[in-house]
């Protein structure tokens, strides 16, 4: 089984499957008498045929090392999770040229960490690391199934 | 000083100031191989002239009791405010009848809960109870001040 070792989340290493939602640098603007900061309009929100939304995802966590089976994508509309605790989870991403997903990456969040997934790229099933897995998520509502899944021939192995 | 008593955050009793977003009762839908519980699409998102961003809040927290001198709106959307991290909030609501707002009802929230101010509800400024006091927050991005401030000609006392 081909292994994959989980990075830290960066900005930088997630740019090209979507946003990195934190806290980070000084903020865009104060507000509220300068006693809390603005850390403005950070996710590109993308939706085809349906507007924005926001949902509640609670999800078993799951160990590392972890066997990853499929990804899935959302043809239709971008997807952000903002966890509601401070704990991590984890991130699997893949490229996805020719209709397939390539080879995944995987990051492990540090406390404070959201992510906004770019419409259509393939990703891992939510997979907190610890309980509660609470998170809130902003994705389309719409017609449509918006979903397309993919199992590998070969699954892979996470690891820290 | 007049005293306000803060109470906890239900659905019923903070509904005719907008959504209580938390994970409670049984999911809409189980998703992921029945690993994942989705409560679906549980705020009244309204933008009027602007369109869903996700910003982040990191605020400095506050203690009881507390002074309220003034409260806010927001007259052309909705926001939204999810913790990102299981701590209670202060939550501070008025009623708006004539362009002015009327007695304050405050509560704190419970881990795990979140809300959405509807379109032009007065409301206290963010005010986390603990550290780290960081919030991702759905409102309107576009154009205008969208913002109206009212002071008390006589500051509340908010305590528990």
């Amino acid at each position: 089984m081909i292994k994959i070792r989980a990075q830290l989340l960066t900005a930088e290493a997630f740019a090209p499957f979507g946003d990195v939602l934190e806290a980070r640098g000084a903020p865009d603007k104060q507000i509220n008498q300068g006693l809390c900061g603005r850390f403005h309009d950070r996710a590109a929100l993308d939706f085809d045929g349906g507007r924005a939304g926001i949902s509640l995802f609670k999800a078993e966590p799951r160990k590392l090392p972890l066997t990853l089976e499929m990804v899935e994508r959302h043809p239709d509309g971008s997807q952000a999770f903002l966890p509601m605790s401070q704990d991590p989870f984890l991130i699997v991403v893949a490229p996805g040229g020719g209709g397939k997903p390539g080879r995944p990456t995987a990051f492990v969040t540090a406390p404070g960490q959201g992510v906004n997934y770019f419409r259509g790229v393939w990703h891992g099933v939510l997979s907190p690391l610890c309980a509660p897995g609470l998170f809130a998520v902003v994705d389309r509502i719409g017609e449509g199934p918006n979903l397309e899944e993919h199992w590998f021939d070969e699954p892979y192995m996470i690891e820290h």
